[in-house]
């Protein structure tokens, strides 16, 4: 159980079919909101934790960026990155998230910090927020996605109530106030993530030095809730968190 | 169903029952995490929003705090603070928290705003950040707490779940994502709160000028758990959320 789910062979295949659906929670609800949240990225430098199958690089390349550096700890989901997304001015890289103090990527300096869902896998997420303010510049921008602690917090306890005609009416969770691990179990694979609360995670983030600009709990349209009913309990409770900060040193 | 429920003869007698407990919630937990956060006051000049019974008024005057305006919509609170808590350099006002942009509150400026159990009572939450912000001076501190967006999501629908031993074991509501009016009965009284999303909350501090610096959900300690069980609760979902936040302006 740690952080390399993406490369189980199982779960890889099973998430890739869930990626590929027209309409899921990532592409109808997660996205959209990251997207419109990225700053302009020309002539910038950008650095991607997680970059999975590095579509949102891509993504950076057409909106003018100098160069990328995604990360990402799964060898199967870089190695779609670096034959469906391969570009000049991206570079992928076999690493964990947690590592990033540790290589020469501390010495390198970015304009844009990105990551789409990947922080819940994060055990320290205070040295986290600390790494990432160091290798930005100043007022260079972190943006993120996480789930939501509300889905963090009892992955086993509790989920969303449905009345007699099955529609969804409420949710319940347990064991919010206690950061730390928790078990999960999702696409039948067992792994750990962590739970951190809004208090922690925005605590965290200024006594790194941050400035949180934005916080963002993303709903769909209702279109997508249309096509995908399940989409109507994002309404009872999120399943995403979505933070924008930047790098601003006092006195410049 | 105003937001003046703390003048209904009989909320107010209940109210001060509880308030008058050895151990409450607001003197076990909101209180004691407070009045960490509140900065050094020494020759300051605070504004206390919803200032109730006076006693943080007169805490301030302790911390050699200059001078403080106390405010609050409700006359029997007042009373009691008029009588009780009267100092030479405290004025207390029979106001709205609304409304301080429309008096001469406007022209006045103030190094910290302070402000405990008050602003889940007010509507337009974005206008009082931008109202606070203007009447602090650069560097101020604002410093409040509020029911927890758990509590405000749904007053009516869920609550907390117990086992067949009668233990606490989790927490249910619904219609978190939308924020606006929530009806309410607390102590046989009606009355309309207002529900914001933690990403709401954050975010128009941010975009009114703030600096959020920290972002609390207090926990109550094991000697009050023992003296008043239901607040094993906390450990499940927080009652309150306090944020401190900074009038910071770039470049200087």
């Amino acid at each position: 159980m740690k952080e390399n789910i993406f490369n189980d062979e199982h779960f890889f295949e099973e998430y890739k079919k869930i990626r590929e659906k027209e309409v899921n929670f990532n592409n109808a609800i997660e996205q959209p909101a990251m997207q419109k949240l990225i700053p302009d990225l020309n002539g910038k430098k950008a650095l991607d934790l997680g970059c999975g199958y590095g579509y949102n690089c891509i993504d950076f390349i057409n909106r003018g960026v100098e160069k990328v550096l995604g990360i990402d700890i799964a060898e199967k989901m870089l190695d779609v990155a670096k034959s469906e997304c391969a570009h000049p001015n991206i570079e992928y890289r076999l690493m964990s998230i947690s590592d990033i103090s540790k290589t020469d990527i501390k010495e390198m300096k970015f304009d844009f910090v990105y990551s789409s869902l990947a922080f819940h896998y994060v055990e320290d997420f205070k040295k986290l927020c600390e790494d990432i303010f160091y290798i930005l510049n100043n007022e260079g921008v972190l943006l993120f996605s996480q789930e939501s602690p509300f889905i963090t917090a009892s992955p086993k306890i509790g989920g969303y109530n449905r009345d007699e005609n099955g529609n969804l009416i409420s949710y319940t969770f347990s064991n919010y106030s206690a950061c730390g691990p928790r078990e999960e179990n999702w696409l039948d694979t067992d792994y750990i993530k962590y739970h951190r609360t809004f208090g922690k995670i925005i605590t965290d983030l200024a006594q790194s030095g941050f400035a949180v600009k934005e916080v963002c709990e993303p709903m769909p349209r209702e279109e997508a809730v249309k096509k995908c009913p399940s989409m109507a309990g994002q309404f009872i409770r999120p399943n995403f968190l979505i933070v924008k900060a930047e790098k601003i040193k006092k006195g410049t």
